[in-house]
């Protein structure tokens, strides 16, 4: 088997023994948990779109390692026309979802550590590459979700890792063994986590000299003894418990999710590590994933976007405003910056190249100029669809108030808009709205579009290094015929 | 009694018998629930502040009708000077609550429905005037809170209130008698109605000559028979019925809210009666009343900008990023961005002039900037803010998991910024923010930004309407030397 | 001969007997006025690059025709491959000219009208493809430059050309002859006109029925009879004729222009007529050019953009200011709006798809996109360039006082930055940085960002269409469990 | 006399000897000279609308010193009031001459160094203030035009007064006697320098201890011995030597100039220092002065955006397409962002406060607000005339060709936009638009709102420096229920 079927897929993850605790509690059922349950349709719709033959070609493609039929998500890119591919299937994924779906972060982690265990060995004369390589089959082979996990806790922003009050802040080795090392600390905002098979760890910026038992990468089951997550709440979260909700969760069906997940001295075996103390190679493998998961961004949330877009129309459609030229005005700039998005997720992949290692890499500066903009126009889509929506979006009564027989047909009669469409269509599409722009999914669409794959001012700083500034000012003395060249550069 | 303290006025919100339903439920005491509590305390403030000496002079006036202190929420504007003070007094206001404190609303609809009223009965004969005065003399004697309600649902944008396929869409007499008239409809985005003594009910749109039933002002006891309100959910609004919730709520003590308030066959008495079918003013006092509530938003949204841009630069103090210099950059421009607006409040008050009845009102051009600039500078100070606190605003556990004895003590050690601070108060600030970006305040800091006294486009008409082009055209042929004046106008 | 040198391609255009106006008179040599010479000298650039092996990949192609080498602006694309590399061959030439290299409009000419020829002759039984592929390989072998003429000059913009006061206000056919027609009419914005060898012209806009006279395509030398141009005036193009001036131009080798050009009842033999009152075609025509030429301003408009994010890094170091955080943060965004547009470019080439006729042309919807943001970030790119230079750039005296021996010195001690350069060179960077934000090339990296290729509104009449709006209505539905699909499309 | 005539200025500026070098020759004659006399006019202007009855308010005041009505750009204002006219009057003064009058610069620098002497004296027991109350007598009885003159040339900018390389780049004391001094070095951009009657020098920054010599103020008649200027060159400068041209000045009365002022040695005498030594207040001056500057512009560049507004209407009203939605809001938007200016440049003078001198000065912290948009909104406002305009704004063949009799015809045939409107008028409305975005009075509207008055870094120090941040937390603090409000502030 490579390739799971959606139920398959549903009752692996029933089957894991992973420990997560929400709102205080032991979960024993995450699968069935109607808070968590909506991410997990979200990774799931990963699977049932692999199956779909019409999109086959993007959600699926022909292992190198293996030479059989994978689904992309586990896939090592081998050409540019991969890395297109990959902005498409998330794009497709956000589109059918209208939220995370939470598979992106383990395949560019997958890539990362692909090209750079090579590199590693070639410098350390390690073993990293073929332990990953073997890894890499075997996640293949089950069509594994895997939990890429960068994110250290980092407590004060200015101290390096050893110098920190406490040491775990960052996830460290604490013990070593012949077999393996033993390993502590934690990892924050863990996308999809609970829905992971494997977790695959990596260190979470540049170290130096000092930091070495900060640098370390390892994969393991995400039920190991000593990992245990703690669920991220969300903004009306607690919406997916109320009774018979289903209108006020604007989308019932699909979500996203974040974990601190804990590591408890875990011992990890020789065989699933893939740095270790190799501290210059840390900021490569950081830079490599972060520039792969800021393409992601190109598509993933141009796909929520595309649903952000048509809900926002459909508001319009039913507040019989679609006719007005300023609403047509907004609908098109919405689109305008979701399409430049899209534009910067193609070109960062188009322009990739082949690292040493044999895999395609995407093309660094264009990929952190494409996560750039997503700080930014996600924002002002959210905003002009709020502006579309209208104000009702927030002050509408809840959906037991509309279910309610005696109050609900005062919302009924006073909530319709243009006379042929059901007051309930117009509550859901508005709710959609809310959900994107303010609720669960907001968390996705909002705040993970600033702070994922990097917050803005990392993005700005390898902007800064990839930019070639010292071409460009020759550009302009030789136009500007300034002949000292040599002098003022430094 | 002219100034009502803050317990006075709790008490006396407790004793009316307003009907309100919130999730399906009659609600029989609105002061004491979780969810409704926090915006009866933002209303309370206005009142407590009144009380203090040092902030006498922006808080109170005296009255031009009684010649007594009253509240200035109460106050007929007698200057520029008042105007400017209004403005003020909401500035402060949103620093002290973080929120919608709502008693706006009724002020502004106070000071429109004085200086049309007196234009109707001078066109017209009638008495509207006088009966107001009488009435805000009873306001003011009581220092009470009024509702001022405008919105109605409004059904298909594209039409007529006397087009639409159910009439009642827009709040109509549906009979006449001797001694008063009787009213169907709902008004919609009724901010602070369940903490109000008062409902004053005006138009929504300027009316047509077909439209004379739907023309009509009025005022009433919020608990008069056939008055019932729906309240309307607000995002993360049930953390308020966690048990033992503090944290999570970002805000505990304060909020806003707004209803569906529904007028079932209700009986209002000639003297409180302001406007009834001269339909030609029914444009005249929405923008007048538009116009003032336009010129709030430059005092209230500013305050709670000031909470949001104190608590961004709180989370960057407790996450040891404030020396930063993109840190620093982001709060001047958030700084920058709500100076501008604020800067517009107090224009449109200081270029204001008297009515023909001899109260003041703003300038309408500069108004309608004030508020389009509210329509677009909080998104951007909020996303500013959600740069400044990190993903971990969206993705930390819930304060239940953080009580807990056994998984609270990670979240203390892993969520730890700087040493000497706190983890609860790191997490007390991004849930701060939390509440302003995306929470129950983003209702009022976002949506009610856009949406509040008119959408984006309603703004725009005015700007148009007002900013004399022709005038411009001349300057600009006068210096191009173009002689044909007259020809090209039109 | 497939591949002119530069100083054939000079010779070639001295040959030319093309009627030329300026200031008022007849210019009977154009290739040594210095008004005109340095948009000559931007031409020739675009022969000099493709004799460079360094950049043979992206300068030259194989002719699909002839199969022989040619200039890449005379190839009609056959891959994405091909279109990407025209992106890549633009942003070269701006970065070294600093100006419009005026090239592109033929190029983009080219292959709008292959396609559609193609596609005319399917649906007439016509031969205009024939004749076109017969003129492409006389151009491809001489190596020509041609002007792609499509705006005509419009009149009263509300009004179709059939019903102008003036109909020769959109270039009509006046005369039918059996040996060709005989046209009249004009071309406004000739980008390159007088440095061209042919001129092809294509009509201006969608035409209805009543207007077949007025879709008319052909191509003729720029120098046969009744064909005239008036040379329109830059900002600041007399400086070129300043004596002894040469720093004041800030960028004196290279430019552009644009020419009115008039056809005063020329004829046109058949073989060189490509579109003959088939008017269904004319708004297909319009709409591939406008396609390819906003494609193409995600070349050119970068390269230049890189010119001014140098000329900026290096006035800041000349200043002593290139150390201060806001300064590099204004280059970092600079840089980042730059490749914005070039992935702008980039993404609508690689997502180009074949045409009937077997060329390739870009992704309509993303072309539209890449030149709506040409619209707005140059913009911004210079106006943060004028934020780096300092007031100085527009302050600073002219270099005849710099030269004179009694103010000279003066200008050298005072206007002095950092010590160890000279002050002419901070004058020299100074200077083109004005050129390119108010000077002469401000003309193409300004207004021509704003209106070449058609004005900011055409591009979102053309994103409303290609946006496919009812399939994201559809996404949002699905999500929102709205089953009613059908009922409020329309 | 303590109003001039426009004519009696005229005289006035005639009878001086002021020496000013412009493209390497001294110009005997300033006030007849074709490139500088359209900067007069705008000064005169101030004159002549001083001398309407329907200005008078606005363009006078009464002296506080002398009792006289003077001509408010001598005013030391008095009042709030009295700052909100000079917002007003210079708004009047842009929109009459649609670009820089210069007048400004002397204006704020008196209000700026009226207290600022005041305040010396207190702490010194110097005279400064004594001599400066006797100067403005002088400069209200004869109604003259004073030079503001503060930017020095400054080198590097990274290093201090007294360690650059050549210790004039900041004008200094080269020589004390016992009757004054005397003063070597330069001040920068001089706005209308050569159209004033005297210089008020003042130092350029903040200085410490060792900068003493440097820390001078004082004022001197513009053609003193050892003072001379070398006029700065403005993008199409030229243009107005052009024989028998007015079209293609676009602008062919009014203008604006700044020049680089030398003074070689020039002696002070006591009676006229201000500032000698007293580092500490070299800050204070330079803050206020800057304010009052700030200020000015939320008047000046509005009343200039009057202008391009109007001008883009008329050129929408002669193409015919006024009545397109998307043009007639861009006209919206360009009217909202200049009253967003004008909303900036009121509200710091509404806010404004008594100093100790007893003078009025502008809230510091929204003047740098007003500063700061001005550094953008006129860019954005400039951006949409040029979509209004059209391309053929910059493609327009020059006036001697169409006042050819040949080509003329021609021209006008084929520029005719609404038939009703001669080709004329047409072009002389585009080519004022030009004049302001791209030609000469583009040096008033963008570059000097970006940098006139301090760049925009300069502004952000100081909205920062009066932001009261910490206020601000503890707000937050409050509202998050953060207790231990002492701990983390620093």
């Amino acid at each position: 088997m490579s390739l799971m079927t959606k139920d398959q897929y549903i009752e692996s993850i029933r089957n894991l023994k992973q420990k997560v605790y929400l709102f205080g509690e032991l979960i024993e059922n995450t699968v069935d948990n109607p808070i968590i349950r909506p991410s997990l349709n979200s990774v799931a719709m990963t699977y049932e779109l692999a199956q779909d033959p019409q999109y086959e070609d993007i959600m699926t493609a022909t292992s190198h390692l293996t030479g059989k039929k994978v689904n992309r998500f586990c896939h090592i890119h081998q050409s540019t026309e991969d890395l297109i591919n990959k902005v498409k299937m998330q794009r497709l994924c956000g589109q059918k979802t209208g939220s995370c779906f939470q598979r992106c972060v383990g395949m560019d982690a997958f890539n990362a550590v692909y090209s750079t265990t090579f590199e590693i060995d070639e410098a350390h004369g390690t073993n990293y590459h073929e332990n990953f390589k073997k890894y890499m089959i075997y996640v293949q082979e089950n069509d594994l979700v895997v939990d890429g996990a960068m994110t250290d806790p980092k407590g004060d922003r200015g101290l390096a890792p050893n110098k920190q009050a406490d040491p775990d802040l960052f996830l460290r080795v604490v013990e070593r063994r012949e077999d393996g090392v033993v390993v502590r600390g934690a990892k924050a905002h863990q996308t999809g986590m609970v829905n992971s098979h494997e977790i695959l760890v990596m260190p979470t910026m540049t170290m130096g000299p000092d930091d070495k038992d900060w640098a370390i990468s390892f994969s393991l089951p995400t039920d190991t003894e000593g990992i245990f997550s703690i669920y991220g709440r969300q903004s009306c979260d607690t919406r997916k418990l109320e009774e018979g909700v289903d209108i006020d969760m604007g989308n019932s069906t699909f979500g996203g999710h974040e974990t601190l997940t804990i590591f408890e001295d875990v011992f990890v075996p020789n065989e699933r590590i893939f740095l270790n103390g190799e501290v210059e190679f840390s900021g490569i493998l950081v830079e490599r994933f972060a520039g792969y998961h800021r393409q992601s961004y190109g598509g993933c949330k141009v796909g929520v976007g595309d649903v952000l877009i048509g809900a926002s129309a459909v508001a319009a459609d039913y507040n019989g405003a679609a006719r007005a030229s300023h609403i047509k005005d907004k609908l098109i700039e919405m689109t305008h910056l979701n399409e430049t998005l899209y534009s910067c997720g193609i070109a960062c992949s188009c322009e990739g190249c082949k690292t040493k290692s044999g895999n395609y890499q995407i093309d660094l500066l264009l990929a952190n100029v494409c996560k750039q903009n997503i700080t930014r126009m996600p924002y002002e889509i959210a905003r002009l669809a709020e502006d579309i929506a209208g104000g009702i979006m927030v002050t509408m009564p809840s959906e037991k108030d509309f279910k309610d027989p005696k109050i609900g047909p005062y919302i009924d009669k006073y909530l319709k808009g243009v006379d042929h469409v059901p007051t309930e269509d117009r509550m859901r599409v508005l709710r959609l709205i809310e959900n994107i722009t303010l609720g669960t999914a907001a968390v996705g669409y909002r705040t993970e579009s600033m702070h994922g794959a990097g917050s803005p001012q990392a993005q700005r700083i390898m902007i800064s290094r990839q930019s070639n500034l010292n071409k460009k000012k020759e550009l302009a003395k030789n136009i500007a015929n300034i002949k000292e060249l040599a002098k003022a550069e430094n």
